[in-house]
């Protein structure tokens, strides 16, 4: 049965494994081995490849509050340690509880951790007492792993289609599975087209994270710094602005990464489109115009790879989410169809 | 004589020096003394304060081009450069001649190297060639200093006059005395503001100088990365945005560092003013559409203060300017008004 069970997830895998990067698949991302969770850091790449290993759930999401991984990351990460929560306490409902929250309250912009454990408990709660829980959890949990290979796919078909031939394609920050599968549908299409990153700064997603995942796929692309896309986009080079999402909702508000606004804003005066991936709108977001971003330590953008860039004495500021609304997005990709 | 000569360039200088920081004050920018030319490192700033020492105009050319200094450090360093070389090699115009190549195209986007080089040798091959050259030639470039002197304070007048009350001042890169100067009138008006200083990625002129300027002259600052000015300005906390000009047209073209155009296209869809600083309109270009703009050495995008941010096969660009089109410019602040 541990062998058809382990088939079963890589059923997805062969053909979406080659199409990532090495720090998207999954034995990078995260996984369970010598009793703990394994999370590969995102922080250390591409000058350092390795996992933080993480003996219990509140580890877990001290790793996410810590930018370990983000995004999808974060996901398969959250799963993986009610799995081995499971292992560790097995139907302690109420430990299990603790652990739930400290992993949604983690990183609060990105919800899709929240929306998938109030998925999930429910169906734990449910299990019958007479069960293996800490086998039950894992099933329950790999089926919504293999969920999302599938619906990263069905993304990345959708975004494909949007990637003109001969093109340029504007990213900020790591935009994931569903950006790198779109690439690689469309590569397969036969449509040619260079990838400009964005370096994103303070954290440098860009730089370290995907620019050398497009090097090592092969793609020809190009890093730049934030400031120099909208000359990029002024002077006719991009034909498409893809990110990810952290949050975007039925109205097509998206809240991603410092940014994305001033991305899609050019991309809007110079008529090019921009689309946002979205692994599940929010809808309990109406509008998110008073929206709270996210703030986080001022220090990183008076510092860059550990250097000070400015003295002591100096004041910074660092939200890190831009709000883009409605008017500026052309669309958002979902499993339903583009929005 | 040289008593009077000398009072006469601190003329200006008392009221002038106390308004700017120690970076923009003519004994860091660029001195002659044991018979060199003394150029301020911009580039160790704000970690090392330190001189470069040029032995000749054509080391003083390198330093511009190296980017030791820019904007006004670099006209002050061309303008002394000459006087250097006067008393170097005397009435050898053959030679003043191939210096003035150098420095002409040292960094060819700034054009006002060239201009103010075009005036000042029909006045050195003027000169009497039984007058004392060198002493000559340091009158000639000490009245043009002065005349810069003056005419920032001017820029810096029409500047405070922009800057509304209670609001924040954007601004990117180091845009030098024009700017620093409207900060010091506008707060003599009793008026209060926060200026945000953009990074300015790949050198971190913002972070090297702006910030730290702004912090030691004692006013409401805040450092943020270059992505960071469309969520100010969406947010409504910018409500003016201000910068020095690289090249600045009579039709309202500016040349500016790489990250205006962002600001800039950001600004104009939420209704902030941007007004650029120019100590002289080139009227020798007409439209900026396809103007040429100057790449440097990508590297540069793949490391910070040295550290590499990438991969080694990663490709990156590094285009150091943008091109800001009438349309996004609400004023170009010039001696005779706003343009």
């Amino acid at each position: 049965m541990e062998e058809v069970q382990g088939t079963g997830r890589k059923d997805a895998a062969p053909c979406l494994e080659e199409m990532l990067p090495d720090s998207l698949r999954h034995s990078f991302v995260a996984s369970l081995a010598n009793g703990c969770l394994y999370v590969g850091s995102r922080r250390d790449l591409p000058f350092c490849r390795h996992s933080v290993c993480c003996h219990d759930g509140f580890e877990a999401a001290a790793a996410i509050r810590d930018m370990v991984t983000q995004g999808g990351g974060q996901l398969e990460t959250a799963l993986l340690a009610i799995v081995l929560e499971a292992r560790l306490h097995g139907r302690d409902f109420q430990h299990l509880e603790r652990v739930r929250t400290a992993l949604c309250q983690a990183r609060r912009t990105n919800t899709t951790v929240a929306r998938e454990l109030d998925m999930l408990f429910p169906q734990l709660y449910a299990t019958d007492e007479h069960d293996d829980f800490p086998l039950r959890a894992e099933e329950l949990v790999m089926r919504r792993l293999r969920y999302y290979d599938s619906l990263y796919l069905e993304l990345g078909r959708r975004g494909a289609a949007l990637i003109p031939d001969g093109c340029g394609v504007l990213t900020t920050c790591f935009p994931e599975h569903s950006f790198f599968l779109s690439l690689a549908f469309a590569r397969q299409q036969g449509r040619r087209f260079t990838v400009y990153a964005m370096e994103t700064r303070p954290y440098l997603q860009g730089a370290h994270l995907t620019a050398p995942a497009l090097a090592e796929l092969g793609y020809d692309h190009c890093l730049i710094t934030d400031n120099m896309a909208a000359g990029l986009i002024a002077a006719g080079k991009i034909g498409v602005y893809m990110t990810a999402s952290d949050l975007a909702t039925p109205q097509r508000w998206v809240v991603n990464k410092i940014g994305t606004l001033s991305s899609a804003l050019c991309c809007r005066m110079y008529n090019v489109p921009y689309y946002a991936f979205s692994v599940g709108l929010d809808s309990r977001y109406g509008s998110l115009e008073d929206f709270k971003v996210e703030y986080r330590d001022p220090e990183e953008v008076k510092s860059c790879q550990g250097l000070a860039t400015s003295t002591a004495r100096v004041r910074a500021l660092y939200p890190a989410f831009d709000i883009i609304p409605p008017d500026f997005v052309s669309g958002i990709v979902t499993a339903e169809g583009i929005i």
